[in-house]
């Protein structure tokens, strides 16, 4: 089916290129006028929030109108699918769950490209396969629109505070425009190139973060049975070339450091169901480039089994945990 | 074998431990005496003259002659065996290749331990199983004298510019004199608990290491397919939970990094070979203990397979180049 | 765009039921009609060629128009396009290289379904994502026709030979219609269930070869390292529980039995590019199904290490010359 | 250490040699002689037994006295230490848990070798390391008595109906001699070669096994998910390449198969920690001789974890429990 959208893609591509431009330019003189948000889950939630923080009045809407209350009661006007969003508003932020979400919201009857004015310009955060963030630029292009992807690092807790990264794909010449708004709800704002570039950063940040973690989750493990003292293994790596974010600030061996999950019996953090989804993601283009990964491809295998043995909803540290033995023979 | 050393050693302990605790007295006010030292390939060679240029008279064997020349010429004195040194010295430092290299040295027929005076300092570097540094520790104190482990981190390059990393494992009473010696050679003198952790921590160090390194290699070839330019890449990876030494101090991609092996088609460094080595070395001690380690186990059978292909003798960041599409089908 | 599909396709489906199974008996009475064919590559040429000597008329096409020339030397009438087949035969086999050819060959500008038949039977021989399968199939039953998917074991030359195991999912009321067309082909012909269950036959059926293949490789290689004689070793695996089909008839060791690719250099066979083909849908199935797959993971990574290695065409068997040590330090 | 017997067994070689020949031909005509046993646990136990039954008189030992009640009652004559009974008999059995308790029956200050005759014949069915294997067989012959390697695959219901499959390895002419007595204990009594080969034989045979279970369960679960009937999904990967041991003789999901673990809650068979252990074994000689067992080495780590999770004691195949999912996110 993508191919078909391709295909005709193809015939609007150089008109379409001048009115874009021209409009862009009309959307960026048009600061703090209503922006659109789509999804307003624990993550899309606060994000919003920050945009009205910032001033900016904002148009939302999300399948599961409860989901909606704590935005109307800030202001936000509450409306009932994406594309009458598209119909009111020139910029649209999206925040959804996964590739069928954000394919059903873009493209489905009451999609945003239903309606969508030439011009606008469309963000998704979600974190999705960058293959169906192209065909949902290419969609996008086709209606004479802009369409970045820029999916989130940070979780919950930086999307409340507003320091999130962004990695952001997409045309260099929207960045600027896209920066306005994603710079209300994060710290960082990283351009990487091309359409689907934030979500292959994204992706491959994740597949070695899981990697790092498994990897110093064993290694302290191992290090604990042969004598050594958990503080000062963590000490010994850090100062090493074994060192990595996960051995230095997000230990995964309790009170080895605080104010982290597993201080916490592996509470809040980022839950090993998310990190599994995020290597299916990983695995999946490293399938489609023919690219071998193999450690990736076994954090993946680890993370899944972790779901399959009631970790889903721990943080995805508690891979120490797992792999400790519980029972001797 | 080593159940017979162990069960007879328990009959001295309690005597020894008097006599060791106050000959080590007297040679710790005998600094500057003469040190001995066995193994003068290219780790030992620069460690010993990095003794002599502190003032420390050296008395050296190697069972390669050629090996005892340029020390021979710097003034060291060169006898034919361990046994010898241990006749005429009391702090003895050996650096070998490998486990059965360390008990010939100490208990073979003329090894340190035939000659060994009572009180003597015996510091091994090598990187070895630490059940065999348990073994020498148990042998050695059924002479009367000191055992401790303390293998290095740093390579050819760190040991010539004297900025090794020792971890040490010993008796803590016997740490300072240790240290005295070793910090002539090294910058941090770690000190890791009983006799083995300091194996214990280097193993540990190098299998997350491994797994860091492998991990950013497949990361970084991942993202590269999806169209992210390396170096923008590792800026994200770095600045995000992903970074680990590997990323940010010895990226594997040629072009990204100055200074580092993948700058120089995987000369100099870390030998592929070598890295196989100490992760055999983990994979025992983790099969002894058992810790499951799917990670550091995976990462070992990858350098293993890449000593099959040709890589044994590059550094072992040339992972990066191991895993990448060589031809199309 | 699936979604679309999937949500459209429920209107019509009732009324449909009723005329495809009118039409289906109508067709059933029409043995020894003209069958379509589309793919006519290495194995689609000798699966019309056996059509052929069974009496059936063939109207083929193929995008490589040289592919034709053998069959049509035999009899065959070569069209254009598969619109073209649609228009002039209700039973049709396609046996393509991937997902995208067959969802062009069918959905495509010049596809099936712009001409397929009510009540016609279209059966989908090659090996792809049986999601795929079953958005065909759904696309299918919407134009008032059955599609079936029927992958093939066997290799080339079983295709030659007429020897093929086809592994068949779909509506099991027309499965003695697709029996009929696909003996002529193979001599084993198994009804697996629904559509996209040949599929899921044929992706199990391999990884678990791949995994019994590499298994065998690494079990041989090991235990001639540790002196045993490899045919030895051969016999005694297959006299006990470590005994599979790559050790007992397609043993990848050079000697140990005649007759199959390893006492050829690798050469014909199962090419690795193709192993890791069919891996990487097992993987894509197993991530969509949050199905644990560590062994069938890491053999898609192994063979995908050795497509990167110079090993895309040789046999699949390679694998354990790609393990073998080719050089020591 | 094991150098130091190493070294002195070659003085005894060519002497030694002489007398063993001679006294293994007054041996060879001592039928049904007393024959000595050590190790009397779950599986010593029944094949003593069985020894007993063709007619051998009995003279058994076993650290546990509880152990040797049974025996005693049936005949057996106990007594307090191996080098007893190395003492009164010129051929003996040993049936031990590991590598630790083999180093001390034969080389401890009770063990064998204290004691052990000229031209004696003493046959090891335990499953250790190949290469305490020959330390023993070393140490063996510089007593001037012979020592085999034999250990056995079949479990303890073999083990009581006398149907083991014994691997031998040692001296091809003292085959005869231990073929006499393993026939009374096992079906198949198999010569590997030199000693060390029945243990490497074993070993090989156990990885390999783990690979297919492993696969056979990833595979059998994957395609329930993709909507197969497991009986028919067994049935055909039964009649394709997919087939081995695990998918057609101990199939590991519950109703596929009658009589095996998997229909009995996994209960009986071959417990996943014993399979642990010779996987670490497989894992230890593949490290010693620098052999890449990439799946091997992911099955040992498997069953690791699974010892870990409470699976010890349960029969290996419960891998397919251990990797279905059990809750959702």
């Amino acid at each position: 089916m993508a191919a078909l959208v391709r295909r005709s893609q193809n015939l609007f591509k150089k008109w379409n290129k001048h009115v874009v431009v021209s409009l862009a330019l009309s959307r960026a003189l048009a600061s703090k006028t209503q922006v659109g948000f789509v999804g307003l889950g624990n993550m899309g939630r606060p994000m919003a929030k920050n945009l009205l923080k910032q001033g900016y009045p904002i148009i939302a809407t999300d399948i599961f109108p409860e989901s909606c209350k704590e935005l109307q009661d800030l202001g936000a006007q509450i409306v009932d699918c994406p594309a009458e969003i598209a119909d009111k508003t020139d910029r649209i932020i999206t925040m959804l769950p996964s590739s069928p979400n954000v394919i059903e919201v873009y493209t489905g009857p009451n999609g945003i490209l239903k309606k969508v004015k030439k011009g606008s310009l469309l963000i998704d955060s979600s974190t999705i396969d960058p293959a169906v963030s192209k065909e949902m630029a290419a969609a996008t292009e086709k209606m004479g629109a802009v369409f970045m992807d820029a999916p989130v690092s940070g979780g919950v807790g930086a999307a409340n505070t507003a320091k999130l990264t962004f990695m952001v794909g997409g045309a260099e010449e929207e960045f600027t425009a896209a920066k306005e708004l994603l710079s209300c709800m994060g710290t960082n704002v990283v351009y990487c190139g091309q359409v689907g570039t934030g979500q292959a950063a994204k992706i491959c940040n994740n597949m070695l973060l899981a990697i790092g973690m498994i990897g110093t989750a064993e290694t302290m493990n191992l290090g604990i049975r042969l004598g050594l003292d958990p503080k000062l293994l963590a000490k010994i790596l850090n100062m090493s070339s074994g060192r990595c974010w996960s051995s230095d600030a997000y230990n995964p061996v309790p009170g080895v450091m605080e104010g982290v999950p597993s201080g916490n019996n592996y509470q809040g953090g980022f839950a090993t169901t998310l990190m599994a989804k995020d290597l299916g993601l990983a695995q999946d283009t490293a399938t489609d480039t023919k690219t071998p990964v193999p450690l990736g491809s076994l954090a993946h295998q680890i993370y899944r089994m972790m779901c399959a043995r009631g970790y889903a909803g721990k943080d995805f540290s508690s891979v120490f945990q797992f792999l400790r033995e519980e029972e001797e023979e």
